[in-house]
């Protein structure tokens, strides 16, 4: 039993003012005691991009959240995470760093793109208990009331269990309008892509700009991906690492390469 | 005995007027037909971000590296990559992307921060050869003459060989005042982090902000990372991959967790 309430982080990328993180500071103040450091603006898609060559601010706003202690920070969710321990949260120990809620799904490579995810891969970074948590609904008035048992039931776990080392939960939760949710599945990030469309404008001096936008190719058929279970009504949970090496890879070079 | 000269893309994230990505079309022009498709500024730190709210920008760069084929582009390193693809030579197949050279480290912990090796890992998500080059030497007026060698013998090994899918190289080499280069390392990531510091100061107007420094903390001290590979004068290539997923944690997880 735990003799101290838990001391949880939480940021996300839709900025400090998105619906999403409000969400999980109702959830999260249920388990243990908040502190929240988020971006003053959207930083959707700045994956773990770190702020180097301008000067970071960090505010305190008062009230935002009722009586939780908040942050806006006018870095990125990397920078946040970061400044959070070394500043903010100097001389506490924090127990569990959430992402999120975002607006719109997180799944298969879209990981790699995510800032709400890249904070909790730097949270594991940092060694500490990590989780992203994403709604495949990109509605800034999104409804997230089917959610929020299976967040703190989440949360929960990953304060009372061994979490793994080394590793951030990439957890997916359907929409509401795609029916009841079924359960959660432990899944691998499925092999899907991004194929993306430039639509050329011209503006109004005359020069050439482009809006982009995507749609997701999923040509990985398993059922053991994190795209099946929430096509088929689960919540995915994809423990996410930061040594990107392909270890497999290693023996294969040096049998076949030669320097 | 390839009978059509193999196309290179070439970026970076030092932007398009760095001396880094000059010497890399220098050596990448003796192999095969180069095009380039670079920031229009400093992208460092930029990781996998991509610009989804704003319009991009691309403009032909004539004269700038002699003949050579070169587009200037708003967005970042991972931009690049994709507008080339979709914009810039939509016709044509590329046979490799090659990225850098980077003025400054990307090795351990580094490759999830930097943009140039984003790059490369995006060229891999496109299923595409892709490289990655990075020297330890932040100097913007850098050396660069005892790796040209190497780089040109590495991209022609990758035209040549079966290119391992799914996969983009992370190639440092140590700066020329380390010493003599002893040879090629085929590495994994090093387990190492940043440990920041952030510097609080006043702006004329009162209010606070904060530089970020940071050193690399190394606890790993495996022979077969590219941390000891560099610190030995050894190139150290580590094959990158993206799939995040902790494929063996997936196991304990379902037997651990309870839902």
């Amino acid at each position: 039993m735990l003799t101290k309430k838990p001391l949880i982080l939480v940021t996300n990328d839709d900025s400090i003012y998105a619906k999403g993180i409000k969400e999980l500071i109702e959830v999260a103040k249920t388990i243990g005691e908040v502190v929240v450091v988020a971006p003053d603006s959207h930083q959707s898609g700045k994956a773990h991009s770190i702020t180097i060559f301008e000067p970071l601010r960090m505010y305190k706003k008062n009230n935002l959240f009722g009586d939780i202690e908040a942050y806006e920070c006018s870095g990125t969710p990397v920078d946040c995470v970061k400044i959070a321990k070394k500043v903010a949260l100097k001389d506490r120990k924090i127990d569990i760093v959430v992402s999120g809620i975002n607006h719109g799904s997180n799944s298969s490579i879209s990981v790699i793109y995510s800032g709400t995810m890249s904070a909790a891969i730097e949270g594991a970074i940092e060694g500490l208990p990590s989780i992203g948590f994403s709604l495949c609904d990109y509605d800034h008035e999104a409804d997230f009331s089917h959610i929020r048992a299976y967040i703190k039931q989440i949360i929960e776990q990953a304060l009372s269990k061994d979490f793994p080392k080394g590793v951030a939960l990439n957890v997916n939760f359907p929409g509401i309008n795609s029916g009841e949710i079924k359960g959660i599945k432990i899944c691998r990030q499925a092999n899907a892509k991004w194929d993306e469309d430039y639509e050329k404008r011209t503006d109004t001096n005359g020069k050439d700009y482009y809006w982009t936008s995507g749609i997701l190719q999923n040509n990985d058929l398993g059922e053991d991906t994190d795209e099946w279970a929430l096509k088929n009504n689960y919540i995915s949970i994809v423990p996410c690492r930061f040594d990107l090496t392909a270890h497999h890879e290693i023996a294969k070079l040096n049998t076949d390469w030669k320097f």
